[in-house]
């Protein structure tokens, strides 16, 4: 669902941090903030539900992977990427559009993903990487926050 | 508040931005992806209420000295900073000590802010800079959420 003007509903899904180290990190988050990893993720991600918005742990390479790129941190794009989810699959296309239509740097096009839903990326003018992805595991609640498993 | 073990409640209160150009990446957020900017601000730093999850963009250079840190981007802190809002002043800093028992990284000890409250900043394994911030403008709702002027 969009706004009046056809923009971007005000919210953001998913906070992605790019890491070199997959284990260290979750430690960081589980052990020394307290935090309580979800069920769902695995040997390559893990989320953490921080009240409705998810924070993801990837790799810096398959997140640069995943968002068709050369390289993630360092002066290229952000190690921190965002994501924007939407409620269904066909938003996906529609908000890159816009992202295109006003000038904006659609870094990959809208595509089905390996996980089973439909995803794209775009940049902000300082390379800060933004997903658009609808995600059928992870359902959106009428108030727009994300249902992730325990 | 925290958790029963004593650890952060699960939250991201802001996500900031530290920008090139504040102009730029405001018309960007606005008209392209059609937010509305909040009233608070002015002309250092921008607001967009995102569902209870604030957006600020603020320049680079600010955000470095806001966080006592040489400089952002590239192969240092990370140009996206996080901020976990609290609900009491004081617990600013038991929050910084529970990272620096943890083992963690204190970046900047608390300290009260010129904007009337308090805070403090450590970060992640990959230098994703995170502020600790008891914030008295900006309210905490009972659900976690920042209750942010129109």
């Amino acid at each position: 669902m969009q706004n009046d003007s056809g923009g971007f509903e005000p919210r953001v899904s998913l906070i992605t941090v790019g890491v070199r180290d997959l284990e260290r990190s979750t430690r960081f988050y589980e052990d020394v903030l307290g935090w309580t990893r979800s069920s769902v993720g695995g040997d390559a991600v893990r989320f953490f539900d921080l009240n409705g918005v998810v924070l993801g742990l990837f790799s810096r390479d398959d997140l640069a992977e995943d968002a068709g790129v050369d390289s993630i941190g360092g002066e290229g794009f952000s190690r921190v990427a965002l994501a924007h989810n939407v409620r269904t699959r066909d938003e996906v296309d529609r908000s890159l559009d816009r992202v295109r239509d006003g000038g904006g740097n659609v870094v990959k096009e809208a595509e089905d993903a390996s996980w089973g839903g439909r995803s794209g990326y775009f940049s902000d003018p300082d390379d800060v990487l933004w997903e658009v992805a609808w995600n059928p595991h992870f359902p959106i609640r009428e108030d727009g926050t994300i249902e992730l498993p325990e």
